[in-house]
């Protein structure tokens, strides 16, 4: 199994304008990535957000799957969902991995747009096979803001079509960069 | 561009006892599937479902981000909802790609089981570079009707990463495989 801890954050990230915002969770979001992080064998999907009523209402719908009702009806979204942890701040999740694993993960992002210093996904596979912790992050909203994209360990390649339309939902591309990194045929 | 056109069907799918029903429309799946289908270039994304209320549910929400409000407000968003047709039955889907291309195309069902006949999908994308017309149908709630999967011309792989795990939400599954059908690294 990878080494990888994947996270969802809502802060900071950018609205249409370009300007920093905390976003509100997705319902769907926590399902549907929780969903691929479980298929795709990373070890935990943190959900990031500063909002304490934000970090509530996660922590309810986590719940109702988890132990709740849903629960018995649904066991398969009842194990992706236990993958799930809330935390204020990725450094949060940073500091929650170098307990499990004695060490600081790499931070990895992904971004629409590309970036001269960007890392190929058949390359970062073959970084994820020398068993090291990284943490890879998605940003919700408009994207991860600038400076903290560059701050990361890496910069991931854009995902590509063979058309310019780069408008993903966040879903769809943690899904696909999973799939790139960690799929197998 | 690759002659593809995408279909996400409410009928005929099986719920979780395997008992065939009509599934009720999910707004997110109109959204990020038809943004996937625009960044890999399909031609089209139908949305199949008999029930007539839901139909017109899927038209006023497509409404909104092609002609309303949400159209200004986000071009992409609009751009990719365009590529949107309702359509009652898949029938109904081949017909209109018969009238645009002349010849009725292929279908090609997803399914998170394998099969023995099934498709992998290195060996379609081949097929796809052909230039035939292809149908790609997604089914909802627990998939596609068996008696439907069998009628099918082609039966894709499941995707599969390091775990057994096969639960992905439709959204996701759609553009994993549109990913490695037409991704571009």
């Amino acid at each position: 199994m990878p080494n990888l801890y994947v996270a969802l954050t809502h802060y900071p990230v950018v609205d249409k304008r370009g300007d920093i915002i905390n976003s509100a969770v997705t319902n769907l979001d926590l399902h549907d990535i929780s969903r691929a992080v479980k298929t795709y064998g990373a070890k935990s999907f943190y959900v990031v957000t500063r909002l304490v009523d934000q970090q509530n209402l996660v922590q309810k719908i986590i719940l109702h799957w988890t132990s709740g009702l849903g629960a018995s009806y649904n066991p398969a979204r009842r194990s992706a969902l236990e993958l799930v942890k809330v935390k204020h701040t990725i450094a949060d999740a940073a500091e929650d991995i170098k307990v499990i694993e004695g060490k600081y993960p790499k931070t990895v992002v992904t971004c629409a747009r590309k970036y001269p210093a960007s890392t190929g996904f058949k390359e970062f596979r073959e970084v994820l096979k020398i068993g090291q912790p990284h943490l890879l992050i998605f940003g919700t909203a408009w994207g991860l803001a600038e400076a903290f994209i560059s701050d990361a360990d890496y910069i991931l390649d854009p995902i590509t079509g063979p058309t310019d339309y780069n408008h993903l939902s966040v879903r769809s591309a943690a899904g696909i960069i999973l799939d790139r990194l960690l799929g197998t045929t």
